[in-house]
């Protein structure tokens, strides 16, 4: 998987193949621990009789899903219509869009885009996209895939169960250029609820509603051969539930500061390993118990709490945001960092984190092996 | 300035020259107010006698940086390395980089990079990044210019004042290789104050530091020709001080949600205008009181208040991060928000926030007329 990123990264870093040289601040993922956790969701998938469609928009890279999709994965899941257009454009055959494509503009691209993809879907939730989307497709003159998306309390997106949503299958199944495949719902609410008793009990109720509109479906013989949903905080209680056939989870890769603490409080097993790090340098260093590092708001993702120090500063030493370039390092009294001293932290929250940066700097234990390009970054239209 | 960004866009949009069409969430530009804003701060440098170093931390965007010099800016700062060469690749030839650069990769670069720009800046706050900088600059053959980075409070970078800094820049004179031309200072913790009062009494505190630093040098035969510093909170305070021989204000060409609450406060004029948004599109509204938009955590910068709201939704309604890709606008009781409805709002924090984005969308009025690489953004390192 040697890349032209990486002979350039290896030619800017001057010293080929060391972690320690990677270019401040960067992402960096341990190539080990991401295998696990990828074949780790891939075997409990297969176990479980359950599909895997890993959400992308967590990774954003074609490198990533292809190693997804080698594991067994279906394909993925695309937030945004950018995005799935970037995996389309990497190679990427099967894709789930999860969230309503509802402008003109949008619905444009959604059309050309499936004038490309064998097998793109994507989600509705509202009858008056319906009709757009039926519109939009019957001009392309090629049938389109739609999931109902259906609201089990998140009130993000999503149909109202029941009559609602019932109408909204009817609706799409009776379009010639629209073909429904089933259902899909998450209930984002529900992920990251520490005790796993409550998780469980919470997750096994929106999974309930789930099974009974897909059982409404079938009782109209409208199809329903895929229910998609689930996620990183869920994906050892759906099974239990039997109603989802495909996985969503997207998290589960990297193990970010906010799943870490749920897999704290989760009980039963929790397999995955954290394997993606934020590596930053010292840069200034002349306050006592104080140190300045290159990364800041730019470099991590700002909306959970503050990063989590891996390795690189002494026990004891916590990081705070200094502003938009830089993190501060409160260190124990008397301790002091040099100079250029290489930290590494877990990344607060994966997903905005990703966004922020350009491409992995993929390493095996301390040689850097490969920079895989981040190709849908930003790619949130 | 018509671009072939521009024509894609035209391409994508379908509707050409439509504000209204473009594909959302996007960072939206309006012309007018920047360039006005642009021109009232170049002639308030030039009525007070002022050079003018914009940072471009702040848009990261070489045709930003163009107009600014344009408008007789002396040149830029940047805040890292990777931005300099990003700037410095398009043509910008007068650079300041306002961090320390100490790492082994970023030494080799920033050598690199002075041996094609004729006027390269950088700041040091440290005799071991003295030497260290003095040997790289020996090595590539070329003199590198210098200012000495000093603390006057905020103790993120820069040397403390007094014999430490005159220590600091007696090494950097003697260096071969070094061109010592002055002084930087950052009051980072004071450009926010609300108070006018206050913020100029600290202002002026910090301000009275570096101007006995500045004479402390000279007195010592030192040059001292550029004493660089301030930002668009103390524009109007700083030349009261007679110190810095150049400001470094950054916001003042967009002036997000930060800026804005800081002018309400100001007491004194503060003449610039807000010229940035983010334009985002309703996606789903089947929950009462509610609507959803396509605009999240990865299109907004999260370190300040939420965004906020000023047009496309009805008087009292508000908007709240709904996850990584949407935003939730809570609406008042009884309203509803059709599908596909445009929203804009007020940038909560310019900087992270320009961050996010590809490119700007630039508009006169209603019309979208060029694009703006932001070719900058995500270079941290």
């Amino acid at each position: 998987m040697t890349s032209e990123a990486l002979k350039t990264a290896r030619d800017m870093i001057g010293e080929p193949d060391s972690r320690a040289g990677i270019p401040t601040p960067a992402l960096v993922l341990d190539l080990d621990a991401f295998e696990r956790n990828v074949a780790r969701m891939a075997e409990h998938c297969r176990l479980n009789g359950l599909g895997l469609r890993p959400h992308a928009k967590t990774h954003k890279s074609v490198s990533i899903a292809r190693a997804q999709i080698a594991a067994g994965a279906l394909g993925v899941c695309c937030a945004k219509l950018g995005e799935a257009e970037a995996m389309a454009a990497g190679g990427i055959e099967s894709i789930l869009i999860t969230s309503p494509v509802v402008t003109k503009q949008g619905l444009g691209r959604l059309v050309a885009l499936n004038a490309k993809l064998p097998d793109l879907m994507v989600v509705v939730d509202n009858p008056e996209n319906a009709r757009a989307l039926a519109a939009a497709a019957a001009e392309g003159k090629r049938k389109l895939k739609v999931l109902v998306d259906l609201d089990v309390g998140l009130h993000r997106t999503g149909i109202r169960p029941g009559e609602e949503a019932t109408d909204l299958a009817e609706l799409l199944d009776a379009a010639e250029y629209l073909e429904l495949r089933g259902l899909q719902a998450y209930a984002g609410h529900l992920m990251h609820i520490h005790d796993f008793a409550e998780r469980r009990e919470k997750s096994l109720a929106a999974m309930k509603v789930l099974g009974e509109q897909r059982d409404a479906l079938k009782a109209k013989g409208m199809c329903c051969d895929i229910v998609s949903g689930g996620g990183t905080g869920s994906y050892n209680i759906d099974p239990e539930a039997n109603v989802l056939t495909e996985l969503q989870g997207g998290s589960y890769i990297f193990m970010d500061k906010q799943y870490h603490d749920v897999a704290l409080g989760n009980g039963a097993s929790f397999p995955f390993e954290t394997s993606l790090f934020v590596q930053m340098s010292v840069v200034s260093n002349n306050t006592k118990s104080l140190a300045t590092t290159d990364a800041g708001f730019k470099s991590f993702s700002t909306d959970a709490e503050p990063p989590k120090l891996l390795s690189g500063a002494p026990e004891g030493a916590g990081y705070f945001f200094f502003g938009d370039e830089q993190g501060g390092i409160l260190l124990p009294e008397g301790a002091r960092l040099p100079l250029g001293s290489v930290l590494t932290a877990m990344t607060p929250h994966c997903d905005p984190t990703v966004n922020l940066y350009d491409a992995y700097h993929v390493v095996r234990g301390d040689v850097l092996v490969d920079v895989w390009p981040i190709e849908a970054r930003g790619r949130s239209a």
